[in-house]
């Protein structure tokens, strides 16, 4: 199971996530590293420190695109931080820069993210998500369900 | 009750667009001009040019924000169509130009735009919304209280 | 001489411009205006504020494309302002929204946008430039000039 | 001398570097990474190919930040890509993203970077640009007074 070369993007609050969306996105960004993906995230606390953290721990790859001008903004977790100053409109960015997308929990920005994923047609994988009407995507139940996912739609 | 001088964006799906949004944005469209209020678009069809259209009844002003390069992608009923050449990322633009957003049915397209009104603050009302769990915004029946409810938002 | 449906960008100084960059912008906008054009500017004062204000009076519309998120920002001579949110990357929206630019005077931020009209193949006049060393498009003396450039360019 | 935490973008012409451009990138890329320098480059061929082969020859990592939205348009001597999707916007975005600019040689889009680094003050350094007429930034003559100028201004 290798992702070696990809991209996955990790989305979640900031916020407003709870213990079990931070626990999850460690989890997440640990297997994504061991995989071999490089891993996006949003740049910020929550669920993106959370997500690179778990990067970190596994000793990969983590990019997080921040909404501001500031480097420091950003969760020091991350193997590298790029400021875009494009404030909300740089989720966008993060699901076009991505092979896939994982979301963890959920809040209005992350909403916006998962919306763009399916309105693109990037691959869509969601660990605990708000109940949507519509065939959302993927939905899983735990971090290593989430990786299998991702390698069976881009395998 | 006046919307002279404020910026109303209408949004809603292109191609799902059905005929009671297209009615309904058309109606929208109209009673938002009447109310002196500047409308903004995608600048597409379905649900945007619909708006379009009743705005241009009541000679009013729309401009459309359009994904693409190409000015003649748009619909002819606008006032006004600028081509940003970003893409879904326009949906953003839309939403940051905005002083109230009102959606006329939903789509993954459109669910983009509503999380981010409710991201960052902007009014948003809605009429016939896709189902979604959290507390959304004003949802009402018609145009005319779509109108109203705006009027009573930025008031 | 008509450059009805025709959306032409002013770009200048803000804060550098100088009483001759301001006189003529203002005639420029007047002339353009006249000639049925839409004028595009980013919003702020100096060429801006002086390019709608010559728009203004010939009753003719101008539409400011902000570079921060408060309406309020933009200079009130404007008949639309919409803010953007893109920060200097607002530059580069307005070359793509136009048919064609004029550069009156010049400043880095200018420079930016006559350099991505160059790079974009957008026609492009300009009145007074500073010395560039390449070919960098059609140098006029005044804003009358100015305007027959742009009919003859996008005739 | 050391750079380490520090991004430098590398900017300069695709189609049109010349071969001396292009051995200054690759020499300038290298001493950068061997700096400890995380290199930004627009992603593409010529100038930012060559800078990014010079990152790799020293083990150093480069992010392109492409301007379309497929990874594979890509330069493969980039350690990570990211499409934006942007265009022309994302020289834009690259300023942004980097503490300091470094151009080598010059071409319009070059062009716009230079204008935009010294609109928002990024630090700047120069080797063989265009004759520009204002006080452009630091001009150097070769790659390695090019890093240690870098070093002086982000000192």
């Amino acid at each position: 199971m290798s992702l070696t070369g990809r991209y996955v993007a990790v989305i979640g609050p900031a916020d407003t996530a709870r213990p079990s969306d931070l626990a999850r996105a460690t989890e997440l960004g640990r297997l994504l590293a061991e995989a071999g993906a490089v891993v996006l995230t949003g740049g910020h606390h929550g669920v993106m420190r959370a997500a690179a953290a778990g990067v970190d721990s596994a000793d990969g790859v983590s990019i997080g695109l921040l909404p501001g001008l500031a480097r420091d903004e950003g969760a020091p977790e991350h193997t590298y931080l790029l400021p875009t100053g494009l404030g909300e409109l740089r989720n966008g960015l993060l699901v076009r820069a991505a092979d896939a997308v994982v979301a963890v929990g959920c809040s209005w920005g992350t909403l916006s993210e998962i919306a763009l994923a399916r309105r693109t047609g990037v691959p869509l994988v969601l660990i605990d998500p708000w109940d949507l009407p519509e065939d959302v995507g993927v939905v899983v139940a735990s971090a290593g369900e989430a990786v299998d996912a991702v390698v069976s739609q881009l395998g």
